[in-house]
């Protein structure tokens, strides 16, 4: 069911900062910083071979990732895995009694669909699965 | 400098509880255990596109993951980006100023070359550098 690791989603406070570090000490290419307003976060990401890392900054301490970074720090947010098809997957999911945050796929960034498993499940481990847009890798 | 995510290490308190419920929900192949004793752990490992997960269960409460389970719960512990030449990566990265927890690498499972940046600098992640072994991929 999992194809690769799509992405690695990091929480910072200053996306700037982070991104500029990744670019000079590990020589990484850092895109453009995209605000994602419904998720009340503003991301830069990049390359590592097959995967991507995305720097989160939240735009509100209310949202999800803002939250987070008030009660954990910043540090590792989420994982996300590809799949094949994110709705046959999520109904096995759920068929098979894993507790998911979102029952049905919503539209993430770049158009892909997405949808988090509760981390209590996946032993502490937000897990989001993705679907990427058709054709497109 | 970075070629991939070689893993992602995950700490769980059940190694075998961790490996069930991927390989059921996720329909992975887990490997067998491995003891790792100096670093205080038992681990399993599946692979996902050309990265692998790595679930690590401490083998004492005093290990690095015995101690981050005990003050986080089970979660995401770090992750380890591949570099084709660890000697040259820690340098520079020493000679630019990163803090590192290993400043030499230090062999790791399977005999691969690998050393850690310390989470402070890299933004609350904790960051291993893996050269793979001659030839291996």
């Amino acid at each position: 069911m999992l194809e690769k690791i799509e992405h690695l989603g990091y929480a910072v406070e200053n996306l700037e900062a982070a991104a500029r570090f990744y670019e000079e000490r590990f020589g990484v290419e850092v895109g453009e910083p995209e605000e994602v307003a419904e998720q009340g976060i503003r991301a830069m990401m990049f390359r590592v071979g097959e995967s991507k890392i995305e720097l989160l900054e939240p735009t509100r301490e209310d949202s999800p990732v803002g939250k987070f970074l008030g009660k954990r720090g910043p540090g590792f947010h989420h994982v996300a895995f590809e799949v094949e098809d994110i709705t046959s997957a999520l109904r096995e999911l759920k068929d098979s009694g894993v507790e998911l945050i979102d029952e049905e796929p919503r539209v993430g960034a770049g158009g892909t669909r997405m949808a988090f498993v509760h981390p209590r499940e996946a032993f502490g481990v937000l897990t989001e699965l993705v679907e990427r847009p058709n054709g497109k890798r």
